[in-house]
Formats: structure tokens, C-alpha cells, sequence
């Protein structure tokens, strides 16, 4: 209330005088009479907010603490009020301008980018992509899935390989992908080798080695890093049946190419498989790695188009053959038609997605990049395939320009141990700078002239879009080369005939079409147009907490003092990055009751194996004495797919808990019974808090306690932590460990399916054992090995959440908890005369979301929890999720940010939705072809002149009077699934079903 | 072609290496193939670019010159080819980072203001906002239209009158409008009455005084500037039947409040109206103007969320009371209803737009400031009442405070001659500084805190929403002044009784919904959901060159270098301003052939306002020997409306000259008699070139001798400069005084109705009397007096064509207007086969754009040039320019940012009418109720049950294939014109038509 305007209308202000531009109102949805009708309309209803909270939260759980937020200042004190939109963007001014891109020559993975304005603007600017979500409906999310179809086919062309993803998070956890779909491939006798080894080319960038090292820990992969071509690749031979596979990098970390086509015959007699790791740009004029045997092809797509960010988000591709379409990690697009006979994109093979449930995961990748994917394929539509090659020949001369220049100068130079001065194939050289190696890159450190220093007596240069003349004439000038640019007059840009590439590529219409800004833009807002975002109306998504993402949150994104830093600059170059690093870190800690925070995770599913393994790590150093191997992780059956699948990967074994029937909560005696069982091998329970099933269980202490008696740690999975803050705390509850999905709770914009971040909170003992990274700028004392390519993973994305926490304050944050709570009970109290309402607590009450239990309606009508999703987008709404946890039913979470009109409006189509059922059940309208099962409706279905339909076409298209001011149009109708998977991909996958994780038919929300 | 990329695809690059993100390929829209094709598909074909522009322009006109464009550095040396959009925007930064906003409490009208951040993004930065035309075709403008409703509502709510326009110039203009529209108003004996004059209160803003002299000119009114309310209005009294009207500020220049009630008694009595400057944020409460007896109020709505600018664009307001609504200047958005009677907004009134086309005009406003209009509406729609009113008393609050401590520290304060430290009544007052002033002022100014200097005694300081207790604390510690913030605890914010205003404002809805970012997101994309604009396709509007607006031409504007500008800071503290715009005039100077260039008008018909006062004023100066009294001005009778509107401004007597019926081309022999016959009294000729036919006509030097030879100057419209840059100049060709769109050629986005700029460039006689301004900062020796607010009108916008001139470079921009000719070309001949053209040249060649003579088809057929107009939006188009500069024919002009394939989708669609025409000629379908009557379509109309139309729904929706995929649909079906203008707006003003002028039926397009 005292939240609407910060200060009464009254004939008199007070000292200080408030600003007025504060922003817990404009986050949060309902106005304060709004807030009070919802208070009455509850069943039954609520004398007070407080008095509600009360009925919701179990009074044990509640915490008695005041929530801290600290000051932007970096004062020890803390906030009082949030701050305001304009304080909020001065200070991030303030801070962030403590960064110092300066001139990057890093290389490493990461290389500068020209963004195209016109994507910058209308695509990472613009609402309608970012706030949109993982295409999960594809006929109201054409747009994407056909730009992510572009991203895919991009990946293929410039790879030489059959299928692409829609990209994974970077270019390391690619890598590690490529690991265990390695392993995957293998036959099992080989997978169970106790000393089965990957081996990886020395000449891989080091943070991909790092990531390696950390993923194969927890299935028992030894990662050998060799000189793969030595001697005849003799380290392949070396290792015989224990390789699980090769990974090189193609041009290497040095800028080197090599010939890898006998290493590929070897590896492949061998009966494993060759991944590359690779440059998109470089692709454009060396041969493709499908075309010299590679199995996999990976790396980052960021000098696509999408900026730097100090390490993130980029868009990581992953490519593979045919043959392993049905092995390949994270979401597929796939071409299938609707129920016209139209063609239409969708996620294919999805019921794939339910690998990630079982404890045979080898990859629980959720959240990926997809909005980073659509960035970088835009940059491909807009240059084409031409345009690409003559960015990457310029770069080739760049690059051979600065190293002639530095060669005349007597410098060696070279691209591996030869230092033979030959021209780089590519982008980068390494440059012999020998005894002066210190006092140069010193000298160019002064200048802010980043180049990468190898070791002691060499550095490496690596060339980009963006280096021009002036900028390669500063670099030379630093290392006191002349610059007189008459000599040579032309720097050959041609590839050494072995590597260039003969095959064409992106001859698709759809790279040759759109090279003006004219037609880019409309391309760009045509696809937008079939795209149902939060700019249209709310997305009740169960689990996703799709909330405000407030344009004062999303500025800073952009600007360059954030987005131009390559992650490796020397961290003094990004002091401002620091100074809103270490408080978006204090400030989580307080918020979720922990000692210390790590950013680097980059997805929810990531934090989850972060904190799992943080605890392995843990338990080992204490366990060492007593020699226990706590390996069993306890999962509740209602779990996200993702956390049996993160404890797989950890080398876990899952044993199920079950959930009670009748109430939904965890069943304490299973419990009880599977604690004592294995208590001397309980490493970890994963648990959610509220449940996924949407109560704040009333026994989660008693879990927490059990579990730590036995030796274990309690992981909470923190995706529902929006239902938490202020309130209570996994910490202030018992969990050791939590991780955070900034991009629910905090603000980060869904993206179409990404970016995300992860970060995991965790207590004082676990401290220790926090990711680290290459230079030790992150982690504890006993780090573990980094899980993301750069330190702080998805850096130039925090500032949403870090602005969102300010902005908030400590009593905006409460505030919004309690709203989010009364959201979903006010919906739950609309909706309940009308359907089943799976499980509340003992107050009737639900958290931040609950489960409508539509199961009983496909007995007296027909119809399924689809054909209700479907008849939804006719009225203008995404479905809530769909059949997660439990199969055939809706979760709705509405999210404090949602007014009560729009939940009125949400309401009144799910009535008048269960109307239109009532009729089927009467007898009214037949079970097959009515309205239900037909919806969506697209214009051109209705608009054709022959009608024959038990409805109307006004009945299918304006159900509700609203909609004839705000008609929402599905592009294509009812996708064909099956047709998709059986032609396009052959045949799917069987699922089989495991057989203690409720729910099977869906892919998990994220 | 070597546009398309800037390097060949080969084995080498010369140094230096060029880099890549060139401009012209982005913005021109045909490849070099489809140049090629295009010239082949010609009637007759041409052999090459060069070729064909031979057959185009005359070549006597044609240009030998090469175009010159400075190097962006200062230096002497000139571009060769355009800056990469990213050295365009490196170097933009470095030019506008030498503006300091620093700290401003100058006020002056002009008040900073916190520009949401939703607002900002949504609106201000959205090319779905920016690049859609004037709502002349309501059907698919209905988003901004409501919006403009919106910022109606709000003015009139606030002033209190009943009816205000949809924006004009600035408020300066606003008040000359004032001024005429007293005049006209006034009984015509008094009206021409030898000493009649316009009272003007003395503590009126200088720069509105100062725009009122030179607007007072032509109408032959004195400008009497006194203390109004002295003795008793005395003032209002000496004047008697002399008087034309009133204008007061309210609150005034210095912040004080009066009681004008009897003045308004005194006026009204004298028969003479009352008009009021005001500041809208001051009437949230404040007795409104209309409550006073104001029967004007006008004002500049910026400080509703508009950046400062350095100046504009902002929307000013005009209101009035019902009486005058007929003769309310600019545009006016009323309510009607469509033809199935749903309720639908329109540009009401717009014969009256006819007034603009008479000598009798008063007004000459056409593009006016739509977008951010549309930006201040949305400001009051996302705080409502309750937080605008907040605002006004937090800005209250503070100016006391400030006041408080300075009277504190020993200062007088006050509001007028009084300074006797009451409390200011708003945001305003002056302080007694006495002998310290010059050396506080430099003190403050040495800090970069603006204050305002009233003179050598005085200093004023204006508090504004952004004004926070910082800000304020560095004001009083700059002037020694302690901020011990401990006394006094409570401001009192009230307003003095007798000022109070009680009548409630903003009551309706659409001010009271959308207060969270999160509802007005949602508001502002429905809005924008039913315009069509250049992100869905060509806006192929005759004379108005939609062209693109490129995203890094637009990216400098927001940037708080060039938003955050006082117009009235020290020009030191605008050195980038002072470097672009100086470039910028020289560039404009070579471009038209110019010795020198003014930027301050702040639309095409402010510059022929500017040219012609300038062409008076030379005139006067050098016939004050001979005594002649040059007044005649030549207008053919093909010119748009606003020529003889600013020539009657100006005073001066139209006389219209012929056009050939067969050519289109002028009427030489008509020409010579009229000057002959006027040959003593000739000031000047006004002429379109090309001319509004469309057609370089080839007497154009002569027509320029013949003028010259008989004493008169030659004023080129140079609306269609877009036809000759590069190729030939107004300068070359004859022209003594040129204005330019800068939002036609130069690619300030026409922001659905505004902003514009319309500098003006002369040759070197004519230099000495560019418009000066308050400062001397602009104009010559013999200066006009100003005709814009601030010095360099827009200056917040020129950073868009500085960036589209440096970014084409010489090349790129005569490309472009070769192009520009092809492609109107290549729609002529694609349509020549199926429709009569009006004109073209002895070669068939148009310049670029042409007349589609459909006059026959009414005789054939019924169907006249508005059914095909709204039949093309069933096909996705926007109408060509309808009914102007002939009735009943439309005027094609693609523009050259037109791709090839946009150019063919436009074809077939009025290929494809011409068949449905066909039918009805032929017979096969009725005359009436057909598909073309009937159109536009929209969803509702074709999905009702009931169908009895002579075509079937899928005719109607989707008449060829394209549609499909990519339809645009119609927000409301045709609009009933005369039902709004009857029943809203009482009886619409007979239309007299002018007879010697062409076309009557619609409003001129901008
Ligand atoms: C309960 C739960 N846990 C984990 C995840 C995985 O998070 P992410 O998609 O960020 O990897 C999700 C995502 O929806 C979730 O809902
Ligand atoms: C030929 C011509 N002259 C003058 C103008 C007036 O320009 P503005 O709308 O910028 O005042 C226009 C606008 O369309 C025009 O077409
Ligand atoms: O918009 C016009 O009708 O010219």
C-alpha cells in the first residue's frame, strides 16, 4: 500500500524530500484496493496480507529476520527504500563505468563483434523476443523457431554436419557435451572401463580443458590432455579401448590448423568418436570439420553479433551427424505441419527431453541460449554467406598485416612450436617476445592493449571484426613497431590449399534475402509478429515465474561499459564488474540465508550441478578419515527432471522418494525407511521448496534434519524461491545448498529459452569449495573445477537482477513475495468452484502456484489438459505447464507482477473454457471436432468459405468480448508431433519410463 | 554496385583494409542484380544507371560537380566514402561527449523531466512508433490515433478548455498561432484595422516574445509588450479596438502566479480573446486557464516525460474553448465510427486542413510533433492523476526548499518586482544576487550549475522532477549557503487559496489502468499492434519519402550527451552541438548548391515561413532606395497547401500561375504575362523541383532568369530534394532560398505525424539575414527575429541526418538518388500496361515519384482513387498519397531504401486491383458492395456467421499468395468521415475552394 506512491497527497513534504520515481509499484501488478478485493475473494477469505501469509507459510518456516540489501555504495550500510529507476541507473553509471574494455587481442574463445544496430535495437532491446519463452507452443512461437531454425541451419553449413541444436550454454559445457555423448556412443562394456580416458588436444583453450576436468569427475572419465598428432597419433593409439573419445580444437587456441583427417580414421577405428571444437568465421574459408571426419563440432557463436559481456551469454552450437541425432544434448528445432496441412516449426523429438529425468542422464542441460542463437542467426541472415567471408578475409588480413609488421620487426612469430613465421591461417599467432615478454605486456597493459600472455616468454595476438587500422597501428605503436603502411601494399588472405573450403554454404533463400536494413527489420518484426510474448499478455507458466523484466533493469545490458569486456581482461580492467559482482553475491547470501554465493553457474540445471558437486567435494575432504563414499542422492518423485539428471552427472546414484497422494508432500515415512537404508551412503537430498506440486510443505525441517543426522546435505533446488523471499530462507530453513534461477526469481528475461543464470548459495562449510577459475579470481580455497567458460558466467546479465534487488529494497522484495502468494490463491479461489484443484496445505492455501487437476475431464468429455492449452492461445493466453509435475494437469503461477484485471481476464477465459467442456459433457457438442479439439485457431482456418463445424467461427475466435479489442492470432494451427518426428527424424526414441518419477509427458519447464 | 560490398571476393586485400559495416548497401534498397533487371524492365529499357538519369534530368539542370561531404574531424579534408556505421557512432560519441548538460535550473520553459524507461524504450526508441506516417489513414492508425486522443484529453483536462489539437511546433509558435487565430477571430474591420496589436505580458518567456515579433510581421500586427495588470489593465484599455488579443504565462517567466480574472473580463469586453501560456504540470494544482476566462491555452508538453534536446523536438499543446474549435491550427483527432458502426478515431475536421491551401491561410503547421506527443500522453497515462500531482508538489516542495535556505542565508527572493521571499507559488524564483551576480554566476558556472541570469542584479532558479536534495545541496553549496537539513522538517506544498484548483482531471479510464510498467508495456504494444508503419512494408507516399530510418542514425538521440541539453545552457557547454551542427549547414551547403544554412526551423513549412521573411526582409534592405514594395509572390497552381499559406503569413498577395494540362509542366507564357504584369512588385516565385507532378521540368532555368530579371527571388520547396542530391542542386540550378525536410531526404522518421526539420539554405545575399536568436547565437548581420523556441529548433533530432549524410558519404548519397529515380521508374513502367499516368517527360520518364490518374475508373467502374487506397491495405499497403496535388489520383513515390522484390509485392497488389476494377467494369460484379467498396476488411467484418457478398472471405482477406504468410490487418473497417465531423464537432466549415488551386479533396502530405 505505503508501496503505490511513496508519499501521501498531502499539503506538506517532509525532509528529505522522496523521490518519486520508485519502483516496487510498477514491478508489482495489483494496486492496494485491488489487493484488498483478493484479500475478500479468497476461500475462505484473508482479514490482512499478513494474516494470509500467515495461512501459507508454515509458522516454523517463517523467518523473524528483516531482509538486508546492501548499499550501492559499497558502504557497510544497508538499504532502507529500493532505490529509484533514475537512482538506480546513476549508480550502475557510477559503477559500471569503472570498467575499462580498452583494445582486446585475447582471442581465447571470445572475439569482438560489430552488432548490428538493427539487431541490437530490435532484437536484444526489444521486449517482444526477450521476455518471450522456451517455444514449448509452437503455434503462437513461429517467430523464434524459425529463426532458431535458422540458427541450426547456419551451424550445419558452416560445419559440414548433418544436424545442429539450438544451442547450449558455452563452448566448454559443449565440449562436455561432446564428452558424454562420446561415452554415450560407446557399447556398455567399454562405458564401465574403470579407467576410461578423453582425450583432448593440448591446444584446446584452457577454460574448455577446466570445464572438462569438472564434468568427467562424476562419470569416472580421466581427461588426458596430450599432443594428439605427436608421433602418429600415438596417445590414441596409446589409450586402446579406454577412449571414450578425441576433442581438438580447429584453429587451435594458438590460431594453428591442422590436418586432422588420419587422427579422425584412427579414432574411429577405434570405435569412438572425434569432436572439434571450432570458429563459425573461420568456417567460412576453411574446410568444414564434417568434411575431415569429425563426429561432433562445438564452439561459441558469439562473434556472430552478440557482444562480449565479460564471458556471457553467448550461444554455444553443438553439431553432430545423422547418426546421433537421437544422443543430442539440450533442444532440437524441427520442421512438422499442422493440423491443415501447413508447415510449421516445433521443438522436435521432445519427448527426448525426457532423458533429463532419469538417472541415466548424461546431460541436464534446460535453459540454453536461445535468445543469443536468434542474435547470432540475424547476423547471418544480414551478411549472408558472402558477407561472412569477406568479415572473416578481413580479419585473415588484419591479421597477417599486424603479424608482418611484427615479423619485419624482428620479432618470431608463429602458431605453435614451429615459430616459423608462416601466416596465420586464421585469426591469431603467437608472437616470441622472449626476455621482454614482462616489460611488453606491461607496456600494453598501461595502454589498455590486452593481449594474451602465454607464459614467460610469449604472448598471443588475436584479430577481430572490429579491429581496424587505427586500432592494429595502436598495438604495433605500443610494441614500438613502425607503422610506415607502404609495405606490402596487399597481404595475401588465401587459406593453404589443404584447408580451404570448396563447399558452398547458407545458399538458403532466407541468407540471401534480407541485406538491407529495410528487409532485415521486417523480417525481424514478422517473425515477432507470430510470436505471443509478455508485451501481450501474462504467461502462466507453473515453475517459470515469468514476471516483469523492467526496462530500467535491462539498460544497462547494453551499454559498453558492461557489454565490451572480454572475460579475461586483467580483473583490474573490471573494477566495476567487481564491485557489482561482490554485491549481487552479499546480496543473494542474504536473501537466501547463506554464507557465500558463486555466479558463474549459467542455468538453474548448471547451479544444481555446481552444488552437487561442492558437496561431493565436501563430503570427500570430510569423509577421508571414515572413508565413506556418500554417493546416494535422495530425490523426492515430484522432482524437476533435471535433478536426478544433475546427480547422474555428478556420479550420483538416485534413489526416489516418494510423495503422499492425498497431500502431495514428501512421505516421511518412505523417507525415514530410505535414510536408514543407505545411511552410510547418503551424500545429498535435492529437494524443492515449495514443492513443485506448489505447497510449503510443512515438514521440510524435519527433512532437513533427518538427512543431516545421516551424514548427508540438503540440496534445495531454489526455482521456486520467488514464493520465499523476505519471508523465509533455504538457509534459515536447513538447506546447505540452493541454487537460484535469476532468470525466474530475479528478473533475467526468459529469451525464448535463455539466457539464464544459476547461481548456488551455500553455508559456511561449503564455502570452500565453490567453483574457481583459471586465475583464481573465483571459488574457495578448494575450488572446484570451473563449470562455465568464464568466471562469472553470463556476467553482463547480472546487472538485471543486481538492479531488480535494488530497486526492490528489502520491503519492496517482501512485498512482492506476498503478492505472489495471493496472485496464485486468488486464481486458485476463482478457478476452484469450476475445476479440481490438485493439493493445498491443511489452510486450503497454495504458495506461488498450484495444479489444476483437469484428469477427471477426459472421462466425462474427452477432453486433455492440451486440448485446454490449445483453446487457451484462442483466447489469448500461453498455456500454463503442461502435464509437469503431473501428467495431463496445469500448473498456474501468476507472479507478483500481474494485475488483478489480467488474472480476472485469465480467469474468466479458464471458465468460460470449462463451459465449453460442460457442453461436451452434456451432450451438447460432440467429443470429437468441437471447439476444444480444434483450437488454436488460425485466421485462415476460419476464414475459409466452407463451414461445417459445430461452432461458429465468432464462437472459435471471440469466446470473451475482450477479444474483439485484443485478439491474439496463432500463426499455424494444432501441430502435428508425431508427423514431425516419424519424417523428419526418422523414428523417435522409445521412452521408457522410469518408473519412480511422476509425470512423463511434457519436457520440463525451465 | 561497388556499394554492395565494399571489397571484392578475392585472394587479397590492399592496405589499407577497409573496413566492412559500410552504409549505402544497408540503406539502398536494390541489389546490384536487380538493378540491372530493373533497367531492362524500363519503358523503354536503359542501357545503364548513368544512362537513364540522362533521361530523367534535363541537362541543363543536371549537376558537373562532385558532391563534397567534410570529414567528420574538423579538418578541411572531405569524406571519399561514408564512415562505417561504427566509425559513425565512435565518432559521434567523441564529437557530443564535448557537451556538458551539467546541472540546470534555468527553466525558461524548459524543465528536465525522468523519461521512463518503458517509455523510452517502447515509444521513443520503437521503429513501430518512430517511422509511421501522419494517421491520414485511419483504418491502420488507429494505435497512435487513440494516443493523440490520449494527449488531447490531457491538455484540454488540465487547461480547462474544451478542445485541443494533437500537438504543434513548440510554444513560442504556439503562441503566434494564438496570436492569429485572435485576429481571425476578430470582426474583419478590426482586422484590418492600420494599428492593431497584440498585448504581451512582460514576464512572458523572451524567446516566445521574440518568435511573436517575427510571426506579428506579415499579419501587420504591432507587438505591445507591457505589465499587463498594471493599473488596472490600462494596458488592454489604451489599445481599444486596436487590440487583437492577450497573451499571458501562467506561471510566469518568473515563477510567479496573478490573478487574471478581471483581465480576462477587460479582454473579453474590448471583443478580443485571451490567451495563456501555461506549464501543465503547475495546473495539477493550479486553477486551470479555462476557469479563468482563458479562451486559449498553449504551452510545450515537455516536461511530460520529452528529453530537453538542446531544444526539441517536443509537442507543444494548443486548446481553446468549443467556439473556436474550427479554427484550432494543426491537427485535430476526433472520434467516429466505421461502416459496421464500431467506434473509431480519425484526424477530424481535415477539410479545414484546406485553409492551409488559401492565401487566407493564418496557419502554415502541417508536420507537427505527433511522437512526442505520443510520449507525453503515455507519461500521464503511466502516472495518472494522483502521480502527476505528486510530481508538481515535489517540484514545489524543493523550489521552497531551496528558497527557504537561500532566504536563510540572507538572500531576497520573489517571484516579480516584489522580492518578498513569499513562497513560490511552483517551480520558480528569482533571487536578488545584487553586485555578487556576475561573480555567483561564473562560481556556479565554473560547476557546470545553470542557472538563469535575468541581469546584472538578478538571477532566476527553476526546480524541475529531476531536482533531488543532491542536486539541490550542490546549487546552495555552490552559492555558500549551508544545507544543515534539520530546519525546517515540513515544506509546505499548498497553493494559495485563491489559485487552488478543485476541479478533478484525468478521470478517464485509460488514466487510471496502466500504472504498472508491466499494464502500460501491454497498453503501448496493443496500441502499436494496430499501426502500420515501415516495419510491415513500403509507405510508397508521394512527396513525404519514406524512407528507411537506419538504427544508428537513430541510436545517437537518446544518448544523455545530446537528450540532456538545456537549449539555454552556455555554449560552452555544447561544443558537440556546436561541431555537428556547423557540419552539418556546410554539408547542407553543398548539397544545395548554398552559400548558407539555417537549422532553426523546426518544419518544411517553418523554413518557407523563414525563406520567405528572409527573402522580405533582403528585399527590404535593398529596395529602400527605390521604394518598391515587393509583395507579389508566384505560386503555381500545382503547389502544396503550404506555399500560399506561408506567403499570406508573410504578407504577402499569392498569385497563382498555370500549369500545362498536357505536361503538368508550368505555364510559361501564364508566367511571363504575370510578371510582366506584376513585374514592380514581384518579392518572390515559390516552386517545387522536382515539380509536385513529379516531373523534372525542363524550364526550370528559365523560369528562374525570368523571376530574377523582374527583381524577385526564387524560393525552392525542397520537399523533393530526394530527386536531386548528387545529381543537381537548387543552388545550381537558380534558387535563391531552399528549405529542406530533413524528415523526407534526410531520414528524421516522420514519428506518425512529427517531428520535423525544415532548415533553409540561401544563397550568399540572402546569408545576413538568417533567423537570429535571443543570444545572437544564430544568424547573420541583419538577423530576422527568431521562428523557433530555441536557436537550432529540433537540435536533438539533426544527429540524425548529421549521421546519414557521413554515413552515405558523397557516393553513397548520389546512388541513392539515382536509385531513388529507378525504382519510381520501374512502378511506373510495371503499372503503365493496367493504369493511366498523369505526367512523365518528353523521354516517358518520371523523376521520383508519379500520379496515377484513376479519375476514368469512376466513370468505368465507380471506384474512385480512396477504394483503391483501402483495398491496397487489405493487400498489406499503405495508400499512395491520395488526392493531392490532383483530386482523385494517387502519387507513388518509392524512395530508394525499396527492395526490388517490395517494389514487384507492390505491383502485383495494384496489378491485381486493377482485375477486381476490371470485374466491375466488365460487368461481373455489381458497382456497389464490392470488394473494393467494401474494403478495408477486417477480422470481424469477414468472420461473421452471415455472408451474402458478392467475393468469398478468402477474396477479401487474402487476394493474392503473399498474404498468407504475411498479413497486416486493418484495426476498424472504412471510416464514416462525415458522421465524426457532423455529430462530434457540430457542422463542418464549408469548403470554399480557392479556384485557381488544384485538388481539393484531401489534407497535404508531410
Ligand atoms: C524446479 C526446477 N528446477 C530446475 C530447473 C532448471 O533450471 P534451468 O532451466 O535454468 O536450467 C527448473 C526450470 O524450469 C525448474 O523448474
Ligand atoms: C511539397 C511540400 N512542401 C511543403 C511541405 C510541408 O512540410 P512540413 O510538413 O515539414 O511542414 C510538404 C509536406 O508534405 C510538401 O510535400
Ligand atoms: O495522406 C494523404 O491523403 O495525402
Amino acid at each position: 500500500e505505503g508501496l503505490e506512491t511513496s508519499s501521501a497527497s498531502k499539503a506538506t513534504r517532509t525532509l528529505p524530500i522522496e523521490p518519486l520515481d520508485t519502483f516496487p509499484r510498477r514491478h508489482i501488478g495489483p494496486k492496494a484496493s485491488s489487493v484488498e478485493q483478493m484479500l475478500q475473494t479468497l476461500d475462505p477469505p484473508a482479514k490482512s496480507l499478513d494474516d494470509f501469509v500467515k495461512q501459507v507459510i508454515p509458522s516454523d518456516v517463517l523467518s523473524s529476520r528483516n531482509l538486508q540489501i546492501s548499499s550501492t555504495s559499497g558502504s557497510s550500510r544497508h538499504l532502507d527504500r529500493g532505490l529509484t529507476e533514475s537512482e538506480l541507473l546513476q549508480e550502475m553509471e557510477r559503477i559500471m563505468s569503472q570498467n575499462k574494455p580498452g583494445l582486446s587481442f585475447i582471442g581465447q574463445g571470445y572475439a569482438d563483434t560489430k552488432v548490428p544496430e538493427v539487431i541490437k535495437r530490435n532484437v536484444f532491446e526489444n521486449p517482444a523476443w526477450y521476455t518471450s519463452y522456451t517455444p514449448y507452443q509452437p503455434e503462437i512461437s513461429q517467430g523464434r523457431l524459425e529463426s532458431l531454425l535458422n540458427f541450426q541451419t547456419m551451424v550445419t553449413d558452416l560445419t559440414g554436419l548433418a544436424i545442429a541444436n539450438a544451442s547450449v550454454l558455452d563452448e566448454p559445457t559443449a565440449a562436455a557435451e561432446a564428452m558424454t555423448l562420446s561415452l554415450g556412443a560407446l557399447p556398455m562394456s567399454r562405458q564401465k572401463r574403470p579407467n576410461k580416458a578423453f582425450l583432448v588436444s593440448n591446444t584446446c583453450h584452457p577454460q574448455t580443458i577446466a570445464v572438462l576436468e569438472s564434468r568427467a569427475q562424476g562419470f569416472g572419465i580421466k581427461i588426458v590432455v596430450a599432443d594428439v598428432l605427436a608421433d602418429n597419433c600415438e596417445a590414441v593409439e596409446d589409450l586402446g579401448s579406454d577412449l571414450v573419445g578425441v576433442l581438438v580444437q580447429y584453429p587451435d587456441t594458438h590460431g594453428g590448423v591442422a590436418d586432422y583427417k588420419s587422427l579422425a580414421e584412427k579414432v574411429h577405428k577405434s570405435g569412438s568418436l572425434l569432436s572439434v571444437a571450432t570458429d563459425l568465421l573461420a568456417l567460412t574459408t576453411l574446410t568444414p570439420p564434417g568434411e575431415f571426419g569429425a563426429d561432433i563440432a562445438l564452439g561459441n557463436a558469439q562473434r556472430f553479433g552478440v557482444p562480449l559481456g565479460y564471458g556471457g551469454p553467448h550461444a554455444a552450437f553443438f553439431a553432430t551427424s545423422e547418426k546421433y541425432k537421437r544422443k543430442i544434448p539440450g533442444r532440437l528445432i524441427g520442421m512438422s505441419k499442422d493440423r491443415l496441412g501447413n508447415p510449421a516449426a516445433r521443438l522436435a523429438l521432445q519427448t527426448r527431453e525426457q532423458h533429463i529425468r532419469r538417472e541415466k542422464a548424461t546431460s541436464n542441460i534446460c535453459t540454453a541460449q536461445a535468445l543469443l542463437a536468434n542474435m547470432s542467426a540475424f547476423y547471418a541472415v544480414y551478411h549472408g554467406p558472402k558477407g561472412l567471408t569477406e568479415i572473416a578475409k578481413n580479419v585473415t588480413a588484419m591479421t597477417r598485416y599486424i603479424q608482418q609488421r611484427l615479423v619485419q620487426a624482428g620479432f618470431q612469430t608463429g602458431n605453435g612450436p614451429a615459430m616459423d613465421n608462416k601466416p596465420a591461417p586464421f585469426d591469431t599467432f603467437i608472437v616470441a617476445t622472449g626476455e621482454k615478454t614482462g616489460a611488453i605486456f606491461e607496456k600494453l597493459e598501461s595502454e589498455s592493449i590486452h593481449v594474451r600472455k602465454l607464459d614467460d616468454s610469449r604472448i598471443s595476438i588475436s584479430v577481430d571484426e572490429t579491429t581496424d587500422m587505427a586500432k592494429a597501428h595502436k598495438l604495433l605503436a605500443a610494441m614500438d613497431v613502425s607503422v610506415d603502411s607502404s609495405n606490402p601494399a596487399e597481404i595475401d588472405v588465401s587459406v593453404p590449399e589443404q584447408f580451404k573450403r570448396t563447399t558452398p554454404f547458407l545458399t538458403h533463400p532466407v541468407f540471401n534475402s534480407y541485406h538491407s536494413e529495410t528487409e532485415l527489420l521486417r523480417y525481424i518484426y514478422h517473425l515477432q509478429s507470430k510470436d505471443l510474448s509478455l508485451v501481450h499478455s501474462m504467461i502462466p507458466l507453473g515453475s517459470c515465474t515469468m514476471k516483469l523484466n523492467a526496462t530500467a533493469e535491462m539498460a544497462p545490458v547494453t551499454w559498453p561499459t558492461v557489454s565490451s569486456l572480454h572475460p579475461f581482461v586483467p580483473l583490474e580492467s573490471a573494477k566495476g564488474y567487481k564491485v557489482m559482482t561482490e554485491q549481487l553475491e552479499s546480496d543473494l547470501a542474504s536473501i537466501t540465508g547463506f554464507h557465500s554465493v558463486s555466479l558463474q553457474p549459467n542455468s538453474g540445471a548448471q547451479g544444481e550441478f555446481a552444488g552437487l558437486r561442492v558437496i561431493r567435494e565436501y563430503l570427500k575432504h570430510k569423509n577421508a578419515e571414515d572413508g565413506k563414499k556418500r554417493d546416494v542422492c535422495l530425490i523426492p518423485v515430484s522432482a524437476h527432471g533435471t535433478n536426478p539428471a544433475s546427480a547422474a552427472m555428478c556420479g550420483m546414484r538416485v534413489v526416489p522418494v516418494k510423495c503422499e497422494n492425498s497431500t502431495g508432500n514428501l512421505d516421511m515415512a518412505d523417507l525415514k525407511a530410505k535414510c536408514e537404508k543407505h545411511s552410510d551412503e547418503i551424500g545429498a537430498i535435492m529437494i524443492t521448496y515449495p514443492s513443485t506440486f506448489g505447497v510449503f510443505e510443512p515438514n521440510i525441517k524435519a527433512v532437513c534434519d533427518m538427512i543431516h543426522e545421516h551424514g548427508g546435505q540438503v540440496y534445495m533446488d531454489g526455482a521456486n524461491m520467488n514464493a520465499q523471499i523476505g519471508l523465509c530462507s533455504p538457509g534459515e530453513i536447513g538447506a546447505d545448498v540452493c541454487h537460484l534461477n535469476l532468470h525466474k526469481t530475479f528478473c533475467i528475461p526468459h529469451g525464448g529459452g535463455g539466457p539464464g543464470v544459476g547461481p548456488i548459495g551455500v553455508k559456511e562449510h561449503l564455502a570452500p569449495f565453490l567453483p574457481g577459475h583459471l586465475r583464481g579470481e573465483t571459488g574457495g580455497e578448494h575450488a572446484i573445477a570451473p563449470v562455465s567458460g568464464a568466471p562469472w558466467g553470463s556476467a553482463s546479465i547480472l546487472p538485471i537482477s543486481y538492479a531488480y534487488i535494488k530497486m526492490m529494497g528489502p520491503v519492496g522484495l517482501t512485498q512482492a513475495t506476498k503478492i505472489t502468494l495471493l496472485n496464485a490463491n486468488y486464481i486458485l479461489a476463482r478457478l476452484k468452484p469450476h475445476y479440481n484443484i490438485l493439493y493445498t496445505n491443511a489452510e486450503g492455501r497454495c504458495a506461488h502456484e498450484f495444479i489444476l487437476d483437469v484428469r477427471p475431464l477426459k472421462e466425462t468429455a474427452g477432453v486433455e489438459a492440451i486440448d485446454i492449452a490449445k483453446r487457451l492461445q484462442d483466447y489469448g493466453f500461453h498455456a500454463p505447464t503442461m502435464s509437469w509435475p503431473v501428467a495431463n494437469t496445469l500448473m498456474i503461477e501468476p507472479t507478483e507482477s500481474e494485475s488483478k484485471e489480467e488474472l480476472d481476464r485469465f480467469c474468466d477465459a479458464l471458465i468460460s473454457i470449462r463451459k465449453e467442456i460442460a457442453a461436451v459433457e452434456n451432450g451438447k457438442v460432440p467429443k470429437e471436432g468441437n471447439v476444444l479439439k480444434m483450437a488454436p485457431h488460425t485466421q485462415q482456418d476460419l476464414l475459409r468459405s466452407e463451414w461445417d463445424r459445430p461452432y461458429s467461427r465468432e464462437e472459435a475466435a471471440y469466446p470473451l468480448p475482450y477479444l474483439r479489442e485484443r485478439k491474439f492470432w496463432p500463426a499455424v494451427a494444432r501441430l502435428d508431433d508425431a508427423y514431425g518426428d516419424t519424417n523428419l527424424f526418422c523414428t523417435c526414441a522409445p521412452v521408457e519410463d522410469s518408473e519412480d518419477i511422476t509425470g512423463a509427458a511434457a519436457p520440463t519447464p525451465t
